[in-house]
């Protein structure tokens, strides 16, 4: 079979987002908005899934991780305090003939409003100098429309935590290290919002603040003497490169273990250039999109930048007592953070796969799969009883389904061909689908088959005959 | 003990919230930010614990119910359709000496900004006439601050359902009655936000709309003899009154479900001047707070208003096919609105308990208890050993901890005396405390409870010997 090219395979992944209700546009019946996504009844379990496993990885599976969950409207200050206010921006220029605002840095690629077959770069007309654009979104509090009442939706995450950081340390009873964790929307007001979901103006982040100690204090100040980013064996010891490098180490193989493969996953990480003023050192997890290689999450050594702004702002002291040196001190920081749209999308992009298989007939057909890990699945188990005019077959059916379904995502199909049901759950990625035939129900030619299903494999189309009985170990095996 | 006023339990309450972690002001190192909170760590998994509930009750226990998850800024054209834009206001005047901006309803209440001492409704400067302020929170699209790139964070969840109605329906493969669930953030500009955390400026919404049948086509158009709002024996004869009945029962069931008492629930039906202008019907689940009754959840009956104006307005049929009448038609809804925060509230100010019991001495000692339904608890056991300087019995608690912690968020707490570790988790509400003691080592006076441990009921006090082996049912049965 043919291979799609990279955007074929774009048009086709969006529509089967539409078509199977993974993924609408926003405000779709009034022609869309610019940037904004609704996830559909499949979609939101996937984004679900996506969520709940780093939740469970971050929360349940460690003890050195708190968690958060911030307001997305806060104190302006916060941004002052940040420096978002002043830096989080695009430069603009006005064009003073057609009035169009356009980014200084892509006016080779913008159209100009009166002329749209020019660019903006080709066009004579006089243009302001370039202004920056801050990528806040601005609103009011109250309802006054005066600057003084100015507020902006947030544009990441993590600076709550940071504004919060002294409160949740006084509750939490942590010592360094350990996190502050948080899963919810931001906002950013891109010009040019592309990408499918990629990059959009809404999205949710998630993303870890991991307080360390300064290297001064965890006596790893001197490099090790075996090379750079290398751990030393106890944790306390360590300093801010050998948690860098643990939290890489970390998130890599969470990507791995939710099925984006080895080669499809690179790191990237910044040089003195690309690097944000405020950055030791940051490393971009990268994924090879059909639109290529694009960042999933940023890892950044952040020191104390952000606590020592948020301490000098604020005037309140956000320093860490160490009971063991009775030093005071401000924590250094690691911050792990992921887009879950982003994921969401390479999930998609990762599973999408035609292929020919042989139908009932032994004859080649052509089948959609969405091949995502079991874990993340958004269904799933399929039930379906063999022949939907048989209330024997659809009544054990039902109780299978009704068994699984407190435990998985369990749908009950009765329609159509067993074929048909078995390329409706592909097209969905569902990961097995149990038939329920004569056999099962005693009432076949096989006798010793009563009280057995048909379990089907999903990416290798292979039947196995699995016992009622045993059925939910076996499927607890595979889905775990 | 003497019973605390209302107003004195909101404040101990407020003060429990901070110091164990629960709720803080948002972006409070800065002075706060009116109307808005932050979750702390204790707060988060009280708020999942009610979200995954309602999530769990929709979505898995019932097979009529899809999900979705749709952005916060919608196109324009939603809110125009819905009505927002003309009437979701409060009128407001100016006043022409101060430049003050009042609500014209509460001038009475409101202090002159010149002087505080006196009320607008008491100062003779000339004021405007009043003016409608709009409670959407407004931004703009894009780099241009103008009219035609206006935008506005969503001030419900549930008109992106109705936008989306034909997307959804085309891929769930639903019938009517079934219904769109959504939880997320929603934003109202409130002037006057009050209460903590009950009216605020950004809040969550767990949203159904539930769509059904007109009473035309399901033959319930007649008014039952058997009086108004009687159920007719099948589901599918029922007509709108039946459908707002039943949901007003499943609210009202799970509301106690979730641990508020019969005698602190009551039922509003709005009367004529109370109703919306959309509304057939509305019933409010009121609950009694400290500081009065007010409303958790509201259930409309909202007809096809909805549906009518975004069909109307986009231009696009949102008509349901009915296979077996072959007619179309735009089904009626049935809307029970629930607010997560304020929900949150309702638990924290039931929970809230001061009462006197024995210590281990026999004196009677002062205790604050939050006696949260186990099902809502964000921690739902303690392990402690009872000597931390004994390591049998820490890697003993540790074992049990770790065994625990992959089900229920489980705390393994060393510090201070037992009585205080008790004490601690009270404050908290966590409703189980597993202590592992010398016998339970095999190391005690009582050879017979080997392998067991105490196990301590929040509410009761009481301590039962359970053996290990058994724990984990033991739990699994009083945390269902």
């Amino acid at each position: 079979m043919p291979e799609a090219t990279d955007s074929e395979l774009m048009g086709k992944l969006v529509s089967l987002c539409k078509r199977r209700g993974f993924i609408f546009q926003s405000s779709e019946i009034y022609g869309g908005i610019n940037g904004f996504w609704d996830y559909g009844p499949l979609g939101v379990e996937l984004k679900r899934n996506v969520k709940e496993y780093w939740w469970r990885c971050m929360t349940r599976e460690r003890e050195d991780v708190v968690e958060l969950d911030a307001s997305i409207i806060l104190h302006p200050q916060v941004w002052a305090a940040s420096g978002h206010t002043s830096t989080f921006s695009d430069p603009m220029v006005d064009c003073k003939k057609c009035q169009g605002r356009f980014r200084a840095d892509q006016l080779e690629e913008e159209a100009c409003l009166e002329k749209p077959s020019k660019s903006v770069a080709a066009c004579d007309a006089e243009k302001t100098e370039p202004r920056a654009f801050n990528l806040m979104f601005k609103t009011w509090l109250g309802p006054v429309e005066s600057e003084e009442n100015a507020a902006w939706l947030r544009p990441e995450t993590a600076q709550a935590i940071f504004a919060q950081f002294k409160n949740v340390l006084d509750v939490s009873r942590q010592k360094l290290p350990f996190g502050i964790c948080q899963i919810g929307k931001a906002f950013r007001n891109e010009i040019n919002p592309r990408n499918y979901t990629f990059r959009s103006r809404e999205f949710e982040q998630m993303e870890l603040e991991y307080f360390i100690k300064p290297d001064a204090v965890s006596a790893a100040g001197e490099p090790s003497s075996e090379g750079e980013g290398e751990a030393q064996s106890r944790p306390e010891d360590w300093g801010w490169k050998e948690w860098h490098r643990y939290w890489v180490d970390q998130r890599m193989a969470w990507y791995r273990n939710i099925g984006l493969p080895e080669q499809q996953l690179k790191l990237h990480w910044q040089t003195g250039d690309e690097l944000a003023h405020y950055a030791q050192a940051t490393v971009d997890i990268m994924y090879r999109f059909p639109f290529g290689w694009q960042e999933l999450e940023g890892i950044a050594a952040r020191g104390d930048f952000d606590l020592r702004q948020h301490q000098q702002h604020s005037g309140k002291s956000l320093e860490f007592f160490d009971a063991d040196t009775r030093q005071k001190y401000l924590p250094q920081v690691i911050e792990p953070s992921a887009g879950v749209d982003r994921l969401v999308l390479a999930l998609l992009c990762q599973a999408y796969g035609e292929e020919m298989i042989p139908n009932a007939q032994g004859k080649p057909e052509r089948r959609i799969v969405m091949k995502f890990h079991p874990r993340m699945a958004p269904c799933k188990v399929g039930v379906f009883p063999l022949n939907k005019n048989r209330p024997p077959l659809v009544a054990k059916a039902k109780a299978i389904h009704d068994r699984l379904k407190d435990r998985y995502l369990t749908a009950f199909d009765l329609t159509g061909s067993i074929g048909k049901r078995y390329a409706r759950h592909d097209e969905i990625g569902t990961p097995f689908g149990v038939t329920v035939d004569f056999d099962t129900v005693g009432d076949g030619e096989s006798d010793h088959l009563k009280d057995t299903v048909t379990v089907r494999d999903r990416d290798t189309t292979q039947q196995t005959r699995v016992p009622i009985a045993e059925l939910e170990s076996w499927l607890a095996e595979k889905l775990a």
